[in-house]
Formats: C-alpha cells, sequence, structure tokens
C-alpha cells in the first residue's frame, strides 16, 4: 500500500472487495435485490425528477440540443421502465455456476469449466441516465460489482439513481458497494478508471465513436468495443424486389438513429434498372436523402456520393448506396466500409445466401429480414448491454452470460503428473 | 491508402487478404496442408539445423547462459517433435463453424451463432523456435492467418522454418501468407504489430512477465495475456497428509521451469505441528529451498521468506510457505498474492473443497491433485497456445475453440421490425 490511493482506485478496491461477496451471493438474493431495486427507484421518483430536472435545466442552459435534451429527460414513465428493466432481469437464469463443459479425464480427473463473474466492471456512458439502472442491474445480476462512469450532464440524476440502487442493495443484504458511481469531475476520473489494471477487470464503453476510441487507446484495462454500426443492406440478382424494397425501408426508417439501422444500400447491377426507382422512390417518399453513386446518382432527388460517404454511420435519414457488378464485389465493398456491426442480403438463391453469410466478416449477417434484428431483446436474450462490434470474448448482442468467465474446477483423488 | 505503408502494416495486410481464403477453407485442405508441412519440416531438417546452429553459435559467443542456449537448440528429435505436433493438430476437430446457439425465434426468425476464425493473430514469443511450427500449425487449423515474432536470438532458425511452412502450406492450396515472420530488426516492429488495431485482431505474447506486460501496457489491439503462475498449494485442516506431501512434491519438483509448477505453500494452524517436519524433510531431500513464514522456519534449513517471496514466480527448486489459521484465510492469501493461475486445495471435507473451489477466482482451482494438471494436453484439449489468466474471452489452456470468435447468421423470410 503506498499513501496516495486516488480516490477511483479506493472506489475501486472497495468494488473488488463486494464483488467477493456478490460472487458468492445465491440467485435468491441477487433477485430478492434486483426486487428491492425496482421498488426503491419507483419509490423515489419525486427526488429523481427533481434531480434530472436540474441537469435538463443546466444542460438547456448549456445551449444542448433538444435531441440530447430529450435523451437526457426523465418522466414517470422512464423511471417505472427502468424498475420494470430491474425486475425483468430478476426474472432471466443466473448464468453464474453454468456448467460450460465437463467430462471426466482417462486418469480419472473430474474437470468442469464453470461460469464466474468477471469480478469488477467499468462502465463508461453518454447522457440517458436509465443506462445506470440498466447497467448496474445487469452486472449485478451477473455476480459483476460495477463502477458506472455517466456523462457530467446527468451527474445529478445519475447519483440520486445510484444513492436509491446502493441503498436497496444493502437492505436485501449485499454490499452497497456493489454499485457505485465513480467520483470526481472531469476527465482525469476516467482515465484513472482505464488504467486501473488488476482492480478492474473490464471496460464497457457505451455512446459515440469518439468516447469508444478514446477508451480502446486509452485503456490498459481489457475493453469490449460496442455498438458503431455501419450496416449495409445488399439486394441480390435473385432478391423478391418487393421484400427487398420493404426490408430496405425498414432498415433505414423504424429507427435511424440506432446502431442497427441501414446506412448502405447495395444493389446487384441486374436488377438496378427495374429497382432503383422504386427504391429511390420509396425512400424519398419516407423523407430519406440518398447520397448515391453516379448509377443512384442518375434518378432525380439523389445526391451524389463521396468516398466519405461509405464510411459513415449516419444515424439519420440518409443512406448512401451504390450499384455493384456481383455478390463478390458487394462483399468487398462491405470488407472495406463496413464496422462489422450487421450485414443483410436479400436473395432467394440458396447459393448467395450461403456464400453472403460465409463471406461476411460481421458480428450478424442476415439473410431476408431487417438489419434492426441485431438486438439482444429481439435476440430472446432478455436483457443487453450492448452490441459487441469486436471479435475478443463476445461478439453482437451482449446478455448475462457474455458478462462472465469461467474457471476451471478440477477434482482428483490424490492424482500426481 | 496513404504513401507510406510501414512494412509491418504491409505483412498485416497481405495476412489479412490471406484470412479471407483460410477462412473459408474446407477442413481436408487445411489437414492436407498441415500434413504437408510436416513432412516439408521433416524433409529440411538439414537446413533448419544449419539455421538453429549459426543462432547458436552467435548466442553463445554472446555469453548466452546454457539453459537458455538449451531451449533455442533444435535437433534431429526436436524437428521431429515440430512435425508430429503439426499432425496432431491435423486430427484435431476443426472448431471453424461449429454452431455454438441456435434456435428458431417467435416470430419464425432462425438465429445461429456460429465458430469463425479471428482472421489475424499476431503471436509475440521469447527463445524456443518450435513454438513457430506449433503456433503456425494452430492458427492454421482455426482459419487464422498469423504473424510471427520470435526473439532475434533465433531468428535464423525461425526464418528457415517459416519459408519451409508458406511453401507447403502454398503447395497445399493455401495462400504462403497465411503464416509470416515480422519482418524487421530490433524493437520497432513489434511496436508497431501492436498498434495495428484493425490489421490484426489479437495479439497473444508468450514468454516471460517483463514480455507480457509491456504488451499489455503497448497495445491498442487486443491482448490474451498468458502464461505468469505463482500457484499455490492449501494443505487443510482435514487433509489426508500422505497425500498432500505427494501432492506438494509433485507440484514443486516434477518440472519447476513451467508456470503450473507449484511457487507457495499454505498449511491450517491444525496440521501445522505434524505436516510442517516431513513436507520440509522431503522438500529439501529433493533440492527444494523452503522459504517460510515464522512458524516454517523455525524449522531446520528453512530460509526466513521475505513479503517479496510470497509474491515470485520462481520457476525453480525454491518455495515460499507459511501457516494459516483457517481456509478464509488461505483463501484471503490467496487472492493477495496469485497471479490467477492454479490453486490447489488438499482436504477430504467437502464443505472445504466446496468453499475453496468457490471462493477462489483463479483460471484454475484444483481439489486433491497436483498443479501440473493445468495442461491443455492433460485436459484433454489435443493442442495449447498458451495458458490464459485473463477473464476476457478465454481462460485457463486454450486449445483451438478459444482461437475463435463467432458470429450470427439470422435467416428470416421477409421479416420487418
Amino acid at each position: 500500500m503506498t499513501s496516495t490511493v486516488h480516490p477511483v482506485e479506493a472506489a475501486a478496491l472497495r468494488a473488488r472487495t463486494a464483488s467477493v461477496d456478490l460472487a458468492l451471493a445465491t440467485r435468491a438474493t441477487k433477485d430478492a435485490a434486483l426486487h428491492a431495486m425496482a421498488e426503491a427507484l419507483e419509490a423515489a421518483t419525486a427526488s429523481i425528477l427533481e434531480a434530472n430536472a436540474a441537469d435538463v435545466d443546466s444542460a438547456r442552459a448549456g445551449g444542448t440540443p433538444d435531441a440530447l435534451l430529450d435523451r437526457l429527460r426523465l418522466d414517470e414513465a422512464r423511471v417505472r421502465g427502468m424498475a420494470d428493466g430491474l425486475r425483468d432481469v430478476a426474472g432471466l437464469a443466473d448464468p453464474v455456476g453454468e456448467v460450460v463443459r465437463g467430462s471426466t479425464l482417462a486418469n480419472g480427473l473430474e474437470l468442469r469449466q464453470v461460469r464466474v463473474p468477471f469480478g469488477v466492471v467499468g462502465i463508461i456512458y453518454e447522457a440517458r441516465p436509465n443506462v445506470t439502472a440498466d447497467a448496474a442491474g445487469i452486472c449485478l445480476k451477473s455476480g459483476n460489482a460495477v463502477l458506472l462512469r455517466g456523462s457530467s450532464s446527468a451527474l445529478r440524476s445519475n447519483t440520486e439513481i445510484v444513492r436509491v440502487l446502493r441503498e436497496a442493495a444493502a437492505q436485501a443484504g449485499l454490499p452497497a458497494d456493489v454499485v457505485q458511481l465513480v467520483p470526481g469531475e472531469g476527465h482525469e476520473p476516467a482515465k484513472v478508471l482505464m488504467r486501473a489494471r488488476g482492480l478492474v477487470d473490464v471496460l464497457i464503453p457505451r455512446g459515440g465513436a469518439g468516447l469508444i476510441r478514446s477508451v480502446v487507446e486509452e485503456s490498459t484495462v481489457p475493453v469490449i468495443e460496442t455498438g458503431v454500426g455501419n450496416c449495409h443492406v445488399y439486394v441480390d440478382r435473385d432478391a423478391d424486389l418487393d421484400q427487398a424494397l420493404a426490408i430496405v425501408l425498414n432498415a433505414k426508417t423504424h429507427r435511424p438513429s440506432v446502431c442497427n439501422a441501414a446506412e448502405s444500400l447495395l444493389v446487384h447491377a441486374d436488377v438496378a434498372e427495374a429497382f432503383l426507382p422504386r427504391v429511390v422512390d420509396a425512400l424519398r417518399g419516407a423523407g430519406v436523402t440518398v447520397h448515391g453513386d453516379e448509377r443512384f446518382a442518375a434518378l432525380d432527388g439523389v445526391v451524389a456520393a463521396t468516398e466519405e460517404d461509405f464510411d459513415t454511420e449516419y444515424l439519420s435519414l440518409d443512406i448512401s448506396a451504390a450499384v455493384v457488378p456481383d455478390l463478390d464485389a458487394a462483399v468487398a465493398h462491405i470488407r472495406q466500409h463496413s464496422s462489422g456491426h450487421t450485414e443483410a442480403i436479400v436473395t432467394r438463391s440458396l447459393e448467395a445466401a450461403r456464400r453472403f453469410t460465409a463471406a461476411v466478416d460481421s458480428a450478424a449477417v442476415i439473410v431476408n429480414a431487417s438489419t434492426r434484428f441485431t438486438d439482444g431483446g429481439e435476440f430472446g436474450f432478455g436483457a443487453e448491454i450492448g452490441i459487441s462490434t469486436q471479435k475478443l470474448h463476445a461478439r453482437g448482442p451482449m446478455g448475462l452470460p457474455e458478462m462472465t468467465s469461467t474457471k476451471y474446477v478440477v477434482t482428483g483423488d490424490g492424482h500426481l503428473r
């Protein structure tokens, strides 16, 4: 022990201590804590909304745009939503203790690979204060103590939510320090968190590309990258064009601001003549600006695309669009421009579907359905901490099992080598 | 494309291109390549031994100690061992394409989570040139192109081995660039490799604690930490003391230089009087120096331990030793000092075994057997790229499945949200 423990390291040490008890807690205890936390949030609606109103007022006075204010704002329904989210997590199976693999070796040793919590998880996230309760619930159920670092704009909301959650956890018999806000202001606390290797087991950034890049660059703690989605829909030569039209529209317009929305459209040259006018019409009719290559740009109202367009996650009613000579060219385009989140093909050809799903290297590859299905809820995971776009540990929507590690338990009877 | 691509980045780009073909290669093609590589190594024994002799001569002239010279040195049997290792890997199941999880969702969408290669793997390792062939074989079978960075002392050996492996891979119909040495001399090439995020999917350092620490500190590429083992044996109050004696001796002396050898002995106070004289006698008889706490140091020939001893991975005929008041104190001691590799308990008590295996947070927790069993070969994995001591992605011995990621393949029939 040195004499100068940084307050963030001190919080991480408290989390580490709390995580030992939490790792040994039964499902019954954890679920009781989650229900207690849900009740407590609802009971504290007034104080949470009061703290949130102060955050929103400051943000508005600081010139924050309306779209961001909306993400920051809580109301009764959103507080109830947080509480219901915690109850949902209580209803999910406990991943801790699951035997992933097991066998009796030739020499009689019994080998079991068992799911265990990571220990301490750090979450760095942006404006939405409901992430505070969601992340705390998922971490608690998976047996992990959590260090939450939200944005300064939501500090009063997050402080009140965490106060309520900690009190409820303690009443249910768990250490309050299983849930903590990272203390301190400015950028320094997050920087200390990112260098707390050995104290923090994994860091999950949730937010925009800039936030995620800076965490990846600066962390010595292992990071799970989430969320950036430059998702493609490829309309194959053998596509049902009515189906393709509906999928493109749904993928682009159902909820344009989220990571599994489509950002780019590729069309096989053989169906370009038939499909381009229809899809451009429909997209324009839905308020979408099409940023097209030469073929697309020959149509009314299409904006000529720059190379940068094809690398852009718009998160708005914009889409880049290009004609490709064949499926392999579509795959090559996707390899060059995709962020590795989700790509869809529309085709009736089994061969095309097989080739596309084998060759495209993304977290999710979808045949004849909207990119919007890449989602923990849609996949039936019940809860989601984020969508991993990296290949290590977890890829795609992350549910409770993805929030655990494993250990080997080996039992013998005096076995020697 | 900028005009200045570093040679290491150029190699990584070539690996990336080759990895696309390799990811789509069938098991038959990969196994044929592994067999061709094995034959080619044996056929090239003379040129490999010649290159190796030059490495050994230089190292000896440079004053390298005998133990390290032995790790560097190849002979006919070791070349044959490399070839047999490749044949063994050919005999193992292909992890690529395995369906890890699958279901049909309520809306009829078919969901499959499928194992896929990482893409490009970087391995940074120390003296032993046989790692070159082992790592290349495991990466090839798991569908990953590999960038190998061995030590400069083995450069001529590694260059010749990689030349032979590449030629054989190409003859079997795979791109030669699925196996490459990282080009260039000095520390800079490894530094470029560690910053090649987006080109290299995962880095695995294999070697001493210093090497691993520097890779963890400097990499932006995700890293899997391997190998440092400060392993404990805890002799419980309810231990069979004959069994405990045999396990301690085996764990310490069977092969002291490896990561799963025991480095520290903890004994429950209730059996200290009966066990300490016996175990110290036996260890001293086997040539082991015991670095003991006060209780141990009261015995003849025991050296008084410093606090540093309990944090030391000796990798030699030394062991630290302490008496603990109870099981929970043993767990606390392990939490404080262990590197998270392997800890063993010797006990006849089911309750003690349950508590120890639940509370100890290490990659492997062993009951009534030697720590030496934490090993891919012993676990029946058939091949091992290393033993992960981190919690993300893989923990414990890493076989072929641990060298893969997954992706979700989702098939619908025009599904929209």
